[in-house]
């Protein structure tokens, strides 16, 4: 392990010497320092979907409905609560690992009703640096070397390396598309429950459920979370719910949260997110709310992990949960998000192309299968080895102008083909974007077969 | 594993149900998910520090010196990009993981040229949630299970539960107070490099450099820092050099960065923090510096950890790294941290105390060993089985009203006792604050023995 010489200092031109001392023999010095196996797993490494669909490798105009961030601002009366912060002292300063007090008392006074509870906030609310550190904390606090973690696909991609950097072992159960109807929805991608259950083993240690789902837009019935919870109680499993779009449920339909059916309360931990709530992605500021069994350990975890989230948009975030109410903020929000849904899926039906209306969420899958392009058309080597989505979603951007991100990315090996049928296009932009987006998807009639 | 029923759903009172279902059994569901027993080592559960001696068990007009933030903002021309990043779209949103390109190109221009390299903003910067998190990031991307990780003593708290949670194993090497001089300084706190070589076994991964030292205030000389390089080449160390505090060098000593000593580039990440150099320490922006062979197995693990850091606060952070040498901000800086530091250790100096000058830092261990309390002071059961230390500073924060941190908590159980004759003082507060807790420090004369 031990080099044989040193080598002199690299100079300011940045480029390594291979030269060591006396000009002895040449030593490669550009990776001393073996890193973990833990990132030789989940993924870690793998150039992500993220990269390649990134907006630096598309035509400077694309649209970028791929990545599932804003095109427009925070509402300004959320924001102005950390311009009042900025300027004081406090708030720029480390809060409590808890999260500041005014955040958690706005959290306690959102969502205890909704959960049916008189929520404690010294043991029952986490503030977290947004909901993903939140949800790597749950796991950091739970998960034992070789303990199992059942995720729906396609899922979240962060979920995957996230459960094995903390030893856990990821087991894949596929929601199966049953879109047979002529008009289907994110609903009719179905649970096989005899497939989730055989898929429970003695080390299965928890159940990640996410509703409404990313990137499906399904909305979990109340009958589907009583099955998971059935489950849950009969196999001991910590529910980890990633409800950080509890607020964007269409068509009337019903968000349950599984943390308030019977007994659930006890071994669930809910995942919300102000980024998603106030369209600031990157303020980094999410929650968990859970009994103090679990909440406990997850403190013990996020402190080490970032001590505590960042102060002056945490007061932002907790201005904004303490208006949402008397602004009719939640209502509004729907309302608008339902017109950039409607705005992007008319294009969609005038194409006359399949797709599932999503009840929630700000993602529509749509069924690519019928896109056919050139057989010599010039593909980057990055798409090589990759599902056929990868492919129609390359092609949709360079010839249409309009980016999505393809649905296998989300899948184990093992599922991948379930998801190569579908590109996922985010709507969460401005409805003159969506309108122009809509406008340009035409041009892919000449490439439907 | 699989409780025997299920009981109804908790009320809104919060109080936990004993009855089963059909008043049978009664089950206690408080505790039903165990967690990792990785929250069993490293004082991850334990009562730390930190919460015993929060202000909130204090009285309430006691001057916190016990917790390293300021009492006063960050300077305006700062905050101000944060202002205009809030009133923007683009920086309300996810920012790469490596952190803004803004922010980056920042770091490059100001420590590029300090650490003598061109440094490419790709593969060789990487921002982070707040310097802790990066540490974090970087024990998760290197440490495999039972590598040993070196740590002088006394030690920053959050090192310990850092490598544990990823699976190392902190090996501890002690600072020797040799203060036999009248007027001792953070200097001389001396290692012993023989102990050093003796603690490197084949399992030794990683040892962590903290220059200036966080809480002795030692400035590590270029001779030290010689020596430990030697030791890292020899032995194939990585080398996590925190330097967050490296802009607070006082008496016209100098900074070393062991990244620029001969070969030690190609192993050693440089960490820094704007929280500490732009006086807002809840802002969670940090940075790592070092080759591609180490940003880039960090790179994957911050950014399944927190995917990435906050914008607006990342772009207030490139404009104060900016502006820092037009402003000449870190010459008026050191001068009024220099002012401060005179201020609390002229206090000492009237009361004939033994303290360490801090060449660094914002700290000064302070000598308690010669204050004496009453036999039968009524000390809080958290301090019962804590070292003398503990002690001292309850007594000195409950009489004098001037609160501090015993240092034993920096040590591992074996080396404790050297820990027990010190309390650690931040001076990051300004000068009334500071003249005020001088003037009442001198009520210890008469506990003095």
């Amino acid at each position: 392990m031990s080099p044989a010489a040193s080598t002199p200092v690299n100079g300011a031109n940045g480029v390594h010497s291979l030269n060591g001392v006396n000009g002895a023999k040449k030593q490669d010095r550009s990776n001393l320092i073996p890193f973990s196996s833990r990132l030789k797993e989940g993924r870690a490494l793998a150039e992500d979907v993220w990269s390649i669909f990134n907006a630096a490798n598309l035509p400077p105009d694309c649209l970028n409905l791929g990545q599932g961030y804003m095109n427009f601002a925070p509402p300004a009366w959320v924001t102005e609560a950390a311009e009042i912060a900025l300027n004081d002292v406090g708030p720029n300063h480390y809060s409590h690992p808890k999260g500041r007090m005014r955040l958690r008392q706005a959290i306690k006074n959102l969502y205890g009703p909704q959960l049916g509870r008189d929520l404690d906030v010294e043991s029952e609310i986490l503030v977290t640096s947004g909901a993903n550190e939140g949800q790597y904390s749950v796991f950091t606090a739970f998960l034992e070397a070789g303990d199992e973690v059942i995720m729906f696909e396609p899922f979240f991609d962060q979920y995957l390396p996230s459960v094995t950097f903390n030893g856990g072992v990821p087991v894949y159960v596929p929601l199966h598309p049953k879109m047979t109807s002529a008009k289907p929805t994110s609903n009719d991608w179905i649970i096989d429950f005899d497939e989730l259950e055989r898929a429970i083993t003695p080390r299965t240690k928890m159940i990640i459920v996410n509703t409404p789902h990313n990137p499906v837009g399904k909305v979990f019935t109340r009958e589907e979370l009583e099955k998971i919870a059935a489950l849950a109680e009969k196999h001991n499993l910590l529910v980890m719910s990633d409800e950080v779009y509890d607020f964007l449920v269409f068509d009337g339909k019903e968000h349950v949260r599984i943390a308030t059916l019977p007994g659930m309360w006890d071994r669930t931990v809910t995942v919300g997110s102000a980024g998603k709530l106030f369209s600031a992605t990157g303020w980094r500021v999410g929650w968990l709310i859970g009994p103090a069994s679990i909440i406990r350990p997850t403190l013990a975890a996020t402190t080490r992990i970032v001590f505590c989230t960042n102060s002056p948009l945490q007061e932002a975030a907790a201005a904004g949960l303490e208006q949402v109410k008397e602004r009719g903020y939640l209502q509004q929000t729907v309302k608008e998000y339902d017109e950039r849904r409607l705005t992007l899926t008319a294009a969609f039906d005038r194409l006359g192309m399949t797709y599932s209306q999503p009840e929630g969420s700000y993602f529509v899958l749509l069924d690519i299968s019928s896109v056919k392009w050139p057989d010599d058309y010039p593909f980057p080597k990055s798409l090589h080895g990759r599902g056929r989505d990868f492919k129609a979603c390359w092609f949709i951007a360079m010839e249409v102008g309009v980016s999505s991100i393809p649905v296998s990315e989300f899948y184990c090996e093992e599922h991948c083909s379930i998801g190569e049928s579908y590109a996922r296009f985010a709507f969460c932009k401005d409805v003159d974007t969506l309108n122009l987006a809509a406008e340009r998807l035409q041009a892919l009639r000449k490439f439907l077969q």
